[in-house]
């Protein structure tokens, strides 16, 4: 199928953005999926275990029919049995080959490939446009923080200010460790035992990965195309801990931060550390995650955060883009489940009661939470004259077991005050 | 037209979800707006300065051609001149029935209301799926905040485990205020001071409004239909300040917060106050701002925050809604702009100088960069021995000023090391 017949195929209605001559076998959706690295094993592994779930909500169960590998597979086969092609190769050639005919063909197109859509990106757009089908590419910018369905959809109307993101986990991962004392040295190395650094770092600690993310970024917010030549970035190999240190002392955090700004009616796009204010979004951002602000003048500003690389992760960006790719776009909620709803829950809580000061008071308190199960954390004492108040945190526990176990509490004869109980949220995962 | 001819007008392919007898204008796209208070008056001054943006994305032109308010006009003129209707009136009736009438009448809905959507969702869901029209309502929870789009979307084909969120401004500026050692009354009066809290606060410091929320949100996560009546809530009335200072003492924050889990095969739904130790990604979402924080295995954590509330803020959440509704499905990015590409910028900078610590180093530093329209914020000298470092922060100045008077002072023979200067992010709009 020639490029022209595909574009030809474009004028009939698509509800699901397939050319004519796209298989459709019965409630079945084929993938073909390039690259079977730590992203692509990732996906097959989620992809199998959430089939039934996206089947229920799409109409079709998502399958892989065909996996290319550098060993084995062959493109010219799958791409014939595929309605969507997932790209996950990485570099130029022969991802941009594949991409391209996936498109010519008629075949959506799922990619995580920052390389090759901030340096070809005009030219895939177009023919996408072009041929009528979607190119869709979270997984490319900042792992599983859904940044660019943001930018795209709910941010269409707005006029971007500005964008600043913390869009290498690595690096930000490096700068979490310097801060904390370590040298550049140590805490690259840190980064490579932790699997956050490769061997050879240089894409990452140069900037370049994270100019690749702010050309798409950039591109996304402002409507213009930006090619990675465009981004002027500097990365944090010179950084020195002394710099941390004066930081430190002026109330500053340093972080490696990609902008795409409008000034003077024109953008400036670069990547280079930057000192944040303590109360500044992204100032909180640690560890291999990432984030992203969005500032206009109608939405103040939007923040969004979380893990900027895993292949888990990267691939669950991936997995939401073959869902949107498969849902026609009418779709108001449809139930999909029915999960009792629970009236008790479990955590940890924060208790204080208020007694006479006399002996022994605290061992009855702690007694009767034992009693029903109820182990403590951490506790705080404090005398007042003839009161005295214990406030203590509790391990995870039932609600209905720590109220049945503050009920008792609440009968003896040295409260002087009902006892108060308030859940506690821990992390969960940082 | 009757309920069974728009659910029978569905079955026509419908690029944007239009029936077949919607008004279609030569590139203009109707809109019929109920409802013009806050939120109403701004959606309607945002459109008309957007109009041209949304036009060059969508390929139509945004228009209000019916405003319904409660002195003026008539839901039966509005409704045959709109594709589509923004209902912004609030609480269930006359709200209700004009989303319905225009469902069934084959019209696509954006609406913002939380008590409609948590009391009679799964009734209008069901009857925008059956006519074949959208039924979108980002507004309604979070602001800003696109949570219900990053739910819908991008997570869905993720198994969301929980999510925990600030779901209401005002009760989190109240507490913010509490924290630095107010009362809860003079805590509520600031946020009514403010235009955060209104003369009635009942329904937001009551839980009730954050509970509605959290039900929309629930039925998003687990696909499970969550009605307000589903949804425990206790509100911020009964928190005592020393609660709030022992939680200090712990380490932790006191927010309200809304919970969404699975727990032994159930779904737990429910609004209280809850302490969050300092790590915790809402731990410092302060004042009247909005925060969610989606958990699930393959994602690990999610978190996107914003401003709550605000006329403008919600009215932009609208807009977004209004601009996926026009879009077809398939839209590959299209550059819309042509911006010049900038290598200056502006901002404040941190300058650090390693000088020979004899007098007048500092003023012949300072002079220097006056002489070059640098101004300083904030100096930090300290000697050590023969040398001395001088670390400063300037106000914001652009890059390539910046870079001469660096130059300059490069000159001094008193230098020690290259001066070195990296960009200072300030806080813009908290």
């Amino acid at each position: 199928m020639s490029a022209s017949e595909a574009a030809a195929g474009a004028a009939v209605p698509v509800a699901l953005g397939a050319g004519p001559d796209v298989p459709r076998r019965g409630g079945e959706f084929p993938i073909g999926l390039l690259g079977h690295g730590t992203v692509g094993a990732a996906l097959a592994e989620l992809l199998a275990e959430r089939a039934e779930h996206v089947a229920a909500r799409t109409g079709r169960r998502p399958q892989i029919v065909g996996v290319l590998t550098r060993e084995s597979g062959s493109f010219e086969e799958i791409l014939p049995a595929s309605e969507l092609i997932v790209e996950l190769i990485g570099g130029i050639e022969p991802a941009r080959s594949y991409v391209m005919e996936a498109i010519r063909a008629g075949r959506q197109v799922v990619t995580a490939n920052k390389q090759l859509l901030s340096q070809h990106g005009e030219e895939l757009f177009a023919a996408a446009r072009g041929a009528g089908v979607q190119l869709r590419f979270e997984g490319a910018v900042a792992g599983v923080v859904p940044v660019v369905r943001v930018l795209e959809e709910s941010l269409a109307g707005t006029r971007i200010e500005r964008i600043h993101g913390i869009v290498n986990g690595t690096t930000n991962f490096i700068l979490t460790e310097m801060a904390r004392g370590l040298s550049y040295e140590e805490a690259l190395r840190a980064a490579q035992l932790a699997g956050y650094a490769e061997a050879d770092p240089s894409e990452d600690v140069s900037g370049r990965d994270a100019a690749a993310k702010m050309a798409i970024l950039a591109r996304l917010a402002f409507g213009t195309p930006v090619h990675l030549d465009d981004v002027r970035y500097e990365g944090i190999e010179q950084l020195q801990v002394d710099d941390l240190e004066y930081a430190r002392e002026l109330g500053l955090g340093l972080k490696l931060i990609g902008t795409a700004e409008r000034r003077d009616g024109g953008l400036s796009v670069r990547v280079h550390p930057a000192f944040l204010y303590a109360g500044h979004p992204l100032a909180s951002v640690s560890g291999p995650f990432n984030a992203v602000t969005v500032e206009a003048e109608a939405i103040t500003e939007i923040t969004m955060s979380g893990p900027g690389a895993g292949g888990r992760q990267t691939a669950s960006a991936v997995l939401g883009d073959i869902v949107s790719a498969m849902l026609p776009p009418i779709s108001p909620p449809c139930p999909v489940s029915h999960l009792p709803l629970l009236e008790d829950f479990e955590g940890a809580f924060y208790l204080h009661v208020e007694v006479a000061d006399r002996p022994g008071v605290l061992a009855a308190v702690t007694q009767v939470l034992g009693e029903h199960g109820v182990s403590i954390k951490s506790v705080v004492q404090r005398g007042m004259g003839e009161r005295a108040r214990l406030v203590m945190v509790t391990h995870p526990v039932t609600e209905s077991r720590l109220g049945a176990a503050v009920a008792r509490v609440g009968e003896f004869d040295f409260l002087r005050s009902r006892p108060r109980s308030i859940p506690v949220i821990e992390e969960e995962f940082m």
